[in-house]
């Protein structure tokens, strides 16, 4: 297999960073943070290409599609990492979002020889979630162009699904077949070739983006507080009083109260204090809005 | 228990998103992405704690001592996800690193209920991987309170092992019992309490910054090309070869003939190539220079 890696901007050189083996530690700490500025930069370029995607995408988990994060080795991690995140923080679990890396869940811990060259296990792991045309993929490749990703891509668009790729270098080849395209262009790793630094940093900062705009359009964020939190620890059952609170202006005694009446239901328990309702009337009402508390309360 | 979280500056309202829900698409990408440029102030201003912590870390990896990263939730599965890159990018594996998170491997996927606030279990954890003194803990919370990471610390402490602490709020209860207390703070998040997102980014770099460093510091990079790659897929070996090629100014056939004579160990290929030696020669030479080519080449 010919395979032409000098020509990807993610594998060439830093010349910033050609003696950091001389540097002292803290020299060395501060070349490779400020390296990892242009992270920011290279995602505030590509920023319309995230919000063509995250509109895409958001209406597809209204209609009860999934988000299918896909990739391999930090890509793939990266993945079911951000897929992960979705259930504590909105209540969203795996009906809405799913994580899949080459090689299956042992990847999550130990790279898997040959699993990224691998595009017929792509169609395999697809399958084997029952993926269709209902669903969305988001192919993750720092390269643009791991074998599982154009595997997984073209099972994607060959069922008629949305399809987005997610690369760190101009022109990538998951770009080309996927219908948008977001290329984070973070340049030479401070280390030659370890994608895991910039290109990684921008892979998680931009799936943190997507879900969580995703999740602001669908309703489980009001104001900028997570109203859809499922309290499963001490930490965040604090929290889920604290954003009644927050939301209402109760007392903490009252927020505390209203969680037990709205069984553990934290966007139910501000709506029965914003509209002075019962449990019930409560829950009427937000599945009259489609669970936005933004509307109940303009009605 | 008594928990008050709302003098945790990643848990207050963040007063520049307060209306998010408001935004246009493209508006929310641009204002996540300004929040996240906190992110990179937040680790410039703890940089000198974060060069400590590398200069207690990689002289116990050299005498055969482990890092082990501990957390709960994101903060554990970014101390996992670091640790599974040290040996594809430099074939330094368990002897060396490991993750563990709150709740088991499943917690990679799934939230566990209650699971970060068990002390007893990080005790547990780290016997069943036989924790010892020789080793160093790097306890990550972002809310710098998780009860698992106090309980690991302790433990950790009570052993005499070195401990470093990662958490993204100051005075952290983490940071009062570790020898090394990192504290990034990233300030309240886009979303409230969402601690994935700013705090978790933040926490990705630094892990990336301390595990780069020490491999640097450890001999496996040579100028800035990590000479300790293991070549176990098709872009892997093309990685190898290219590394050779930079390091030695070699032709990319003669590369592709010494990662073969090598049996795929890119360091002996380079010191092949540049002291004009065969396997046995370079093996012993590295062998005698604590693995670092800098040494054999300068001698």
């Amino acid at each position: 297999m010919m395979l032409n890696l000098s020509t990807l901007q993610t594998e060439q050189r830093n010349q910033n960073t050609l003696s950091i083996d001389t540097l002292s530690t803290l020299e060395m700490v501060h070349l490779i943070n400020q390296e990892d500025t242009q992270v920011l930069n290279a995602i505030s370029e590509c920023a319309p290409s995230i919000a063509t995607a995250i509109d895409a995408i958001y209406p597809c988990i209204e209609n009860k599609g999934r988000l299918v994060y896909m990739g391999a080795g930090t890509s793939g991690r990266l993945g079911v990492l951000d897929a992960s995140e979705w259930f504590p923080t909105y209540g969203v679990g795996e009906e809405s979002v799913i994580g899949m890396i080459a090689g299956g869940d042992v990847a999550l811990r130990v790279p898997i020889e040959g699993a990224e060259d691998d595009r017929d296990q792509a169609v395999k792991d697809m399958q084997s979630i029952h993926f269709n045309q209902n669903d969305v993929l988001l192919a993750i490749a720092s390269s643009g162009r791991t074998p599982y990703c154009i595997g997984a891509l073209e099972y994607a668009k060959s069922l008629g699904a949305k399809t987005v790729s997610l690369a760190c270098v101009s022109k990538s080849e998951i770009g080309q077949i996927a219908d948008i395209a977001i290329e984070a262009i973070t340049g030479p790793e401070v280390v030659t070739g370890s994608t895991r630094m910039k290109a990684g940093s921008a892979q998680k900062m931009i799936l943190n983006i997507i879900s969580t705009s995703c999740m602001i359009k669908y309703g489980k964020v009001y104001g900028n507080l997570m109203v859809d939190v499922k309290p499963t620890n001490v930490k965040l059952i604090q929290r889920a009083k604290n954003i009644i609170q927050e939301a209402t202006g109760c007392t903490q005694k009252r927020a505390s109260d209203l969680l037990t009446q709205s069984h553990d239901n934290v966007k139910v328990a501000i709506v029965m204090e914003l509209m002075n309702a019962d449990y019930e009337h409560a829950c009427q009402m937000l599945s009259d809005n489609e669970g936005r508390i933004t509307h109940v309360v303009s009605r």
